[in-house]
């Protein structure tokens, strides 16, 4: 039989996280305050412990990961790397196509990966408590699951169209212990004068972070999580893309390509950071490799946004971040890649793609579906609607080595199953799930909001 | 750090299935008719394929699994044997406890393992199409992702009130490729039948069998699969435990304790069979396992049915099994963990149950419960309600060791993730799941309607 499964045992679970940001070859951009000075340390510590502020701008290349964290992670690390054999058969290409499923994990999903560490940091600083948004309930569940796992409970406030809609992820925080509330809330003056305004009000996430944000304010033994977009987030998610190099290095193979979705863009920094360091390494293994972040044609801040100074949320409350953006109030179509709708992205994948070390691809709702099917009914596995994005870019690189006759070699991040995803899918059977365009429009506008420094 | 998985290389998958019928102390009563005949082959060929037919009644005691399951089963198999460590700590018990996490195939329980070799000995006997019927979705899910691996159209029975509520098990199907049908339909005389006195009938898996069946017989190019029951089911689940068995080996240990839900037996038998067989085989290392079967309060077959002659299924189609059964015709309270609402077990587990050979213990809902949220809240995974029935027990043996000072060592099945069973969990959350007592007088009725052997 070919090989289809590459394993690591448990003493080969990473002990060092890859902190890409010590290898950049322009450095990054400072967050800045509205008046154009450096953002404060001491505003960031009001939500944020020392620990992760720490690990925020850390400029070591390595950084260790606790035994405490790796206890944790062996719950369902090292994941075996896949081949995807049977779809390579079904496309006849002559590509070789890996992927990484996460999954595997309680959670479903990547995003564990670093929640994980962050509740043992926050831990370590002596918080007592943890709050954090959540809109389709992905970082939720991670973040309710690990604090869970440490000891420290978890405040979720999850945007109220999702806690009615969603039952069944507002279920799994309610199983790990977390207090989840339907925001807007009487919890804060947030939400206090959201429902003051609507009392009918259905929330949003940049009100959720609002009142997430204002509890941990607010509470000094209380601090406030994040699962995208920061610096640490990423790092964290290495993990990912580290076992695949020690699993491919078993098989003596090195990837041409690397794949990855990309909203905030943890798991796409997370698959495709250690790779990339070989690259700005110089090491001749990685000299021709590409890493491809995909996003959907309906909110594509990479291939259609622009690099300069935003919020990080969508209203304001975040320093400014330099980083590829639609503008922070741009409100992407309801598609159904809900993790992928982020107006914005990682400050060092921004920094990454305006130096061309990395390349982006937009693809259209639909077309991510049927990649999504196609994999389901070779593989077995039926992937989260983010995780078909990688998926779709994948398999047109497989055909496209079909075209070239080259046998090269993929990998990409499965980040998660389907299982809560399923309604998406039915509607997608039922011929009712639509393209959207690119919102040029509705961009340009939100471009116009985008905030003036003052200096 | 103290050893949390243990691996299996791809190279180590099981080449065989344990087929315990061959090392049974007391041989198994042969299926009969309802004149006291032993059971036509050729009534179970309208249905079976000669492939399934030789597996049913294998002698052998190992059965070589072909390559080209192995190569299916090695997209999600060897599974992990993970210590629950953590769980441990909390119940400060010296107990080691491991479990198998069947969760990780592609359709969240350990149902394929069965549902991929079915798919393929009915390809290889030139069978063109599969039917079955399913209520839950568990079954249904795992024959259609097996009948999409071997390229044979599947039709699924669902019924209507499973159709109609769990929407996302019937995308899953729809997902894998197979054409979902409510029971009743008007495909089928059955059905026809059904609507004809009730045109909303909401059904029943006795009238969706009826329907899958009548499908099978009516298509001389269709055959019907069952996921439960059946010896050479019982068989196929034992990869499962054969892995545990060199997972084990590896670490020099030997289980004190297995324990597995038992509903029709197909997890019990997979977990238990290979260690079972050490027993029966006199090995000196199995001379005091226990092998619990663990089946809720409200059908308990196993301990409070009656060992005798019964119809597998609720309407009368299949030959008379011997087994312990609580009537064909007795329809347990609606506990969610809807895999274990039989009212009969596999004859091989009735056997060695009547032989002492394994134990039974019946656990109330809301006490499975407990244990699934306990073990979600210290191992991360959330399970399927079926699974918590195993984790009621393997925690109450490992507080017995508590009591007792013994550091046994216990293993049990974790049949699946609970993902697609949040809306049980918020029914416990919220306080609505009640437990249900053994519903004495249902169960002494259905007896009355026991089969009357003719001769």
């Amino acid at each position: 039989m070919e090989l289809l499964r590459i394993n690591l045992e448990q003493y080969e679970l990473p002990k060092f996280w890859y902190n890409i940001t010590a290898d950049l070859p322009n450095k990054l951009a400072p967050a800045l305050d509205i008046h154009g000075n450096p953002a404060s340390l001491d505003d960031m510590a009001k939500i944020f412990p020392h620990t992760i502020l720490e690990q925020e701008v850390a400029t070591a290349r390595y950084v260790e990961i606790p035994e405490e964290v790796r206890r944790i992670y062996a719950q369902w690390r090292p994941i075996p790397l896949c081949r995807a054999h049977r779809l390579e058969e079904i496309l006849e290409t002559p590509a070789k196509i890996y992927y990484k499923y996460e999954g595997m994990s309680a959670a479903g999903s990547h995003k564990p990966n670093s929640a994980i560490p962050q509740a043992y940091y926050n831990k370590l600083a002596g918080v007592k408590r943890l709050t954090t948004e959540t809109g389709a309930g992905q970082w939720g569940a991670s973040i309710s699951y690990a604090g869970q796992m440490f000891g420290l409970p978890v405040r979720v406030y999850m945007v109220r169209v999702s806690y009615d809609q969603k039952v069944f992820r507002r279920s799994t925080m309610t199983a790990w212990g977390s207090e989840v509330i339907a925001s807007p809330s009487e919890l804060t003056k947030a939400g206090r004068d959201a429902l003051a305004a609507d009392k009918n009000c259905r929330g949003s996430l940049g009100l959720a972070i609002s009142e997430a944000v204002e509890d941990a304010i607010n509470d000094p033994n209380t601090c406030y999580t994040l699962g995208s977009v920061m610096n640490h987030v990423c790092m964290h998610q290495t993990v990912m893309g580290l076992e695949c190099k020690k699993q491919l290095a078993k098989i003596d193979e090195y990837p041409d390509i690397v794949i990855g979705a990309c909203g905030g863009g943890s798991s796409f920094s997370g698959i495709a950071f250690p790779f990339l360091g070989d690259k700005l390494y110089d090491e001749p293994k990685a000299k021709n490799l590409r890493c491809i972040a995909v996003e959907p044609t309906s909110c594509p801040s990479l291939t259609k946004g622009v690099f300069t100074y935003d919020f990080g949320d969508a209203s304001g409350y975040t320093p400014l971040m330099k980083m590829y953006t639609l503008g922070h109030d741009f409100m992407p179509p309801g598609i159904h890649a809900g993790g992928l709708r982020y107006h914005g992205c990682s400050p060092i994948i921004a920094q990454l793609y305006n130096d061309k070390m990395i390349e982006a691809v937009a693809v259209p709702q639909l077309a991510t579906f049927d990649a999504g099917v196609q994999f389901a009914r070779a593989e077995g596995i039926i992937p989260a609607p983010e995780s078909c994005h990688a998926i779709r870019v994948a398999i047109d690189e497989a055909l496209k080595c079909k075209q070239s006759g080259e046998a090269k070699t993929i990998l990409f991040c499965l980040t998660g199953h389907g299982h809560f995803d399923m309604l998406s899918y039915e509607r997608y059977f039922s011929g009712e799930l639509e393209n959207y365009d690119y919102p040029q429009e509705a961009v340009q506008k939100s471009l116009e909001h985008l905030p003036k420094i003052e200096k």
